[in-house]
C-alpha cells in the first residue's frame, strides 16, 4: 500500500483524486488546495481522505510515500523541490517546470535522491498513442510528423499555446518517434492585447530529413485533433476528435526508382505512386489516467522510470523554451540543446 | 466575336479548350502543342479547331485577338512576351512566370501596350472564393488564415510544392483578406534526393497582429482542402472537399473586457467566450473557368482588369520567391518587396 | 422540500441519483435495490441517504413525496400502481409499462388521486429535441420523419429492439410532430434463437400524407442517430452523433406548379427544385435529465402536466404494442387505438 | 469488331456512345434519338457515327450486332423485341421492362433465338460493389442487408422511386447475396398530388433469419447512399458517398453460448460482443460502364452470360412489381414469383 497526497484540486486534481481512490495498491491520505471551498464536496465524497490548505501536512505525515502536483506550472518546482527534499516519489501536472533551469534541477535532485520523478503526459497512456508508437516501428522511413490541435479554448494568462497545447504533441512525438530534433522555427500571435500567444506554428528539424510540424491554436471555430505520420512504407492518421477508430494506417505512398536509363544525372529519381488497403486497428480503451498512476505506483516498487519520466519532462521544457525564443524572433532558427549524458 | 489561340495541350489545355470552345462570344482558332500525339483527338472532336506545333502561326495570325499559354512554368515568361508583342492578350497560367524579374517584365509590357494580362487563378472564380470574399468583410478585425493543401499528389520534377499548390492558397488569400503581407517565415524538406520540396510551411506576417499559415503537402495519405478565416465577430470554415456546405460561418468566437475594477494592470484584458448559430450558405455552382474566361473576353472587350490581372500574378510571384528563399534558410524571415506604385 | 426516493439502482438509477442530489429542492432520501452489493459505494459518496432492499421503506416513509422507478419494465407497473396507492408522485423509466392495459391502469390511477405521473422520456428534454419541435412549427407541410437508430447494442433479453430503442424515437416524433398515427406496419427479425427482434423497421402512417419510418437495430457494425423531418418549406437533419451541431435546417425542397397551359391533366403537377442555405441553430447544452427532474418537481408542486406525463406514456406503449403484433404478421397494417378523451 | 448501335440519346446515351466510342472492339455505327436536336453536337464531335429519327436504320444494317436501348421504361420492350426479332443482341436500361409479362417474353425471345440479352446494372461492374460481392462470401451466416439511397432527386413522372431508385439496391443485393427473397412487404407515399411515390421503403424475407431493407427517397435534404451487410463474422459498410474507402469490413458482432449450466431452458442463448479492426480494401476504380460494355462485347463473342442478363432483370421486374403492389396495400405481404426453371 502507497500512500498518496494531492495538492492541487482545481481542473485536473478531481481526476487524479478520483483515479488514486479507484486503486487498490493506492490509499489517498490528503488533498491540499489553498482555495478550501473548492475541496468542500470531497469530504462528504471520499471521507476518509484528509483535506488541508497546507501543504507541509502532506510533507510531514510520513505514511505519504508519493505526491502528485496539479497546480500552476508557476508552483511546480517549488512544490516538487519541497516533495523531493522531503523524501517523497513526485508526480508534476505537465509541464514538469516553468523554465530548464528548474526541470534540469528537479531531475539532478530526484536522480541524487533515487526517488521516482514522473511527468502527467497523460496522452502517452491512451490506447490510440500506445498503438501509434508501436506501429511506427514498421512504416519504413520516416518523412514528417504533422500535428493539428485546435478549437475554442480556455486562453490560459500565465503561458503561451505553446506552453499549454504544444506540450501535448511535443511529448506524444518524443514518445512515437526514435530520433529527436536538433532545432526549432517557431511563429506564432496574440490577438489579445497584454496576453501570451494565442496562435502557434512550430517547424521542428531533425538529423536528417524527417521534419515535424505542429499548429496550436485556441481561437478556431472546429475542433481538430489530428496527426499525420507518414513513413516510406505505411502513412498513419491519428484523428482524436473520432469515437472509436482514431488510428488509421494507409498502406500508400510513393516509390522512386532511378529516373534514366543511361548516363542520366545520377541522383534524381522517378517518382511513382503505390495504394493499398486502410486499416483502423482496434484499441485498448482503458482510462489512461488510471494507467499512467498505476504505473507511477509500480515504478516506486520497483524502481523502474515511468514512461514520462524527469528527463523526458525536461526535453519538453527545452523544446518549449528553444520554441517560445524562436516565436519571439519571428521564425529565426533555434538549435535544441541535447540531451546531458548522465553517468 | 473575339480570336482565340490556346498553346499547350496537356493536364489543363483540354479544360481551356472545352470551356472556349461552349462561349458563343468565342472563336477558338488554333491549339498549338509540341508534343503532337495529344492533338489526335482534337481534330474529330472540334473539327474548326486549326492544329499546329508552331507557336508563330498563333502570333501571325489576325484574327487571333488573344492567347491562353497552359505550358510549364519555365516558358510562360517567353510565350507570353512574344505574345504581348505581336499584340495579343494574354491568360497565363499560374503562376505567372518563374521569377519576379519575368513577372514584372510582362506587367511592364501589357501595361505599355494596353493589353489585357490575366493569371488563370481558377479559384478565384469559384462560388466558394467568392462568398467567402464577400463575408470577410463583414467578420470584424481579422485574426487570422490558416490554410491546408494536402494529399498524395503528383511530385513537379522543376518547381516545388510551394509553387505548385501554395501559389492556390496565396491567390486566394490576396484576393479574400484587404491586407497584404509583409513578411515571410518558411519550412519544408525534400523526401526525394535530387528532387525540390514536396512538403512545405508558411507563415506569413503583416503590419498588425493578422498571421497567415499555408501547409501544402504532396505526400500526405488523406485528401485535405481547408481554411479557417477567423474574425472578431465571426469565423469561416471554407472545406473545398464537402460536396455542397464548402462554407460555414461560426457566430462564435471570443469577447474581451478590462481584466479588473481599479487600479489594476490597464492594458490586460479579460476573455470571455460566445457561440452561436452556424450558417452554410448556398453557393453558385458555377463552372468557375469557365466564368473566368467569359470575363477575360469582357477585359478585352471593355479594358476593365481581370480580377486576377498581371500585377496581382507579379504579387503572388513575389511572395512564391519569398517563401522560396526563407525555406532554404530554415524559416528566416524575408521582408516582402511591397507592390511598386504604378503611375 | 420535496422528498424522494429511487427504486433500481442498475444502469440508469446512479444518473438518477446523481441529478436528484444536485438539485436543492429535492431531498433524496432513500434508494432501493434488490442486488445490495450495488448500493454498496452509494453509502460514502452519498452518506445521508438511507439505503435499503425493501420498496415499503420508501412507501411507508412520509417525507417521501415522489418515487423514481427505474428498473426492468415487468416491475414498473406494480411498483407505481403501490406508489400511487401510497399517495406518492412517480417517475417511471421509459416505457411507462409493459401492456396497454398497464399503462391505462398506471394514467386513470394517477388522475383519479391528483397525482403527477412522469416517463422517463429523457430525449425531450434534450436541447436538441426541443430545437427540432420549435423548429417543426415553420416548416411547412410536414412530408415525413425518418428515424435511424442504430450500432452494435446491448441485447435486452425480455423486450425487443422496437420496445427497447423505437421507443425513444416514437418518444420524439409524438413530442415534435401535431399529428398522431393512426396505423402502423412493422417488420424485423431475431438474429438470435428464443430471443426477441434485434433489428426492426416502422412505419407509420397518418390521416394525410404524412408518414413515418423508424429502424432501430442493435447489430449494426456502425452507431448511427439521425432524424430526416422533411416539410414543404424546410428539411432538418438531427444527428446526434455530432458534438455540436446536432439540428441542421436545409432551406431546400421541391416547388410545384400547375402542369400544362391549356387543357392538360387538371391534378397533376410540374415539380421544381429549390435550394438554398443550411443553419445549425446553437442548442442549450444543459443536462436534459436534470431538466427534466427539475419539471418533475414543479409539476408536483404546481398540478402542472409534465411533458411526458402518463397519457403520452400510454400512447407510446399503444404504439409499441400495435408494432410488435404487425411484426409478428409481417407487416400488416394495424391500427392504432386513439386516445380515449377524458372528461 | 462488332457494330453497335444506340437508341436514346437523353440522360444516359451520352455516357453508352462515349464508352462504346473508347472500345477498339466495338465500331459504333448508329445513334437514333426521336428528338433531333439532341443529336446536333454528336456529328461534329462523331463524324463517323450515322444519326437517325428513324429506329429502322439500326435494324436494317446488318453490319450492327447489337443494340443499345437507353430510353424511357415504356418503350424498351418494343425495341428490344424488334431488336431480337431483327437478330441483334441487346443491352437495355434497367429495368429491363415495365411489366414483368414483358420482362419474360423477352428473356423467352432472346433465350430461342440464342442472342445476348443483358441489362445494364451499371453499379455490379463497380468496384465497391464487385469487392462487396468477393467479401460477402467469407463473413459467416448473413443477418441483413440495409440500404438507404436518398437525396433531393429527380422526380419521375412516368414511374416511382421503387421503380427508379430500389432497382439499383435490388440489382445490387441479388448480385451480392446468394440467397434470394420470398416475400416483400412495401410501404411509401407520394407527395405531390397525381404523381407516382417519392418515399418508398421495402423489407424482403428470405428462406431463413436474413432480412433486408431499402429505404429510396427523392425528396431528402442530404445525399446517402449507404449499405449494411451484417454477417456473423463480419460486418461491412458500404458508403457510396466517401471518395474512395466506399468499403469498410469491421471484425465485430456477437458471440452466442449457451446461456446456463445445468436445466435451463435449452434454446435461449448468452449474447456477447466482439470487436476487431476495421479494414477498407482498396478498389479497383475502372469506370463501371465500360467494363460493363466490354464484358457485353465478349459475351456477344463468346456466348457466355453477362452479369446481369435477362433472367436477373426479370428477377428485378418481378420484385419492383410484388412491392409497388404490397405499397398500395400498406405494407401488406406479397409472396415472390419464384424464378422458372429453364429446361
Amino acid at each position: 500500500m502507497i500512500g498518496v497526497g494531492v495538492v492541487g484540486y482545481g481542473y485536473w486534481g478531481p481526476n487524479l483524486v478520483r483515479n488514486f481512490w479507484a486503486i487498490p495498491d493506492a490509499q489517498l491520505r490528503w488533498v491540499c488546495d489553498l482555495q478550501t471551498e473548492r475541496l468542500a464536496g470531497l469530504r462528504s465524497r471520499f471521507p476518509s481522505i484528509e483535506i488541508t490548505e497546507n501543504f507541509e501536512d502532506l510533507l510531514n505525515d510520513s505514511k505519504v510515500d508519493a505526491i502528485a502536483i496539479a497546480t500552476p506550472v508557476s508552483s511546480h518546482f517549488k512544490l516538487a523541490m519541497q516533495a523531493l527534499k522531503a523524501g517523497k516519489h513526485v508526480l508534476v501536472e505537465k509541464p514538469i517546470a516553468a523554465t530548464v533551469e528548474e526541470a534540469q534541477r528537479l531531475v539532478d535532485e530526484a536522480e541524487r535522491r533515487g526517488l521516482v520523478l514522473a511527468v502527467d503526459h497523460t496522452f502517452l497512456h491512451t490506447g490510440a498513442v500506445r498503438k501509434m508508437r508501436e506501429l511506427a516501428a514498421h512504416i519504413g522511413t520516416i518523412y514528417y510528423y504533422d500535428a493539428v490541435r485546435v478549437n475554442l479554448g480556455l486562453f490560459q494568462q500565465d503561458s503561451s499555446v505553446i506552453w499549454d497545447l504544444a506540450v501535448h504533441d511535443l511529448s506524444i512525438m518524443d514518445h512515437v518517434l526514435p530520433q529527436r530534433p536538433t532545432a526549432v522555427s517557431a511563429t506564432g500571435m496574440s490577438h489579445v492585447p497584454g496576453e501570451p500567444e494565442n496562435i502557434a506554428y512550430l517547424t521542428l528539424f531533425f538529423s536528417d530529413t524527417l521534419i515535424a510540424h505542429i499548429h496550436v491554436n485556441w481561437l478556431a471555430p472546429v475542433k481538430i485533433r489530428r496527426t499525420l505520420l507518414a513513413g516510406s512504407k505505411q502513412m498513419i492518421v491519428y484523428d482524436d476528435i473520432e469515437p472509436s477508430e482514431k488510428i488509421k494506417v494507409y498502406d500508400k505512398g510513393i516509390t522512386l526508382s532511378p529516373k534514366g536509363r543511361s548516363g542520366d544525372a545520377a541522383n534524381t529519381m522517378k517518382v511513382g505512386y503505390r495504394t493499398g488497403d486502410m486499416l483502423a486497428p482496434q484499441l485498448d480503451m482503458t482510462e489512461a489516467l488510471e494507467r499512467e498512476l498505476r504505473e507511477f505506483l509500480v515504478c516506486i516498487g520497483t524502481g523502474a522510470r515511468p514512461t514520462a519520466d524527469g528527463r523526458s519532462g525536461l526535453r519538453m521544457v527545452r523544446l518549449l523554451d528553444a520554441a517560445s525564443r524562436s516565436l519571439a524572433q519571428r521564425g529565426a532558427i533555434i538549435q535544441i540543446e541535447q540531451e546531458r549524458v548522465f553517468a
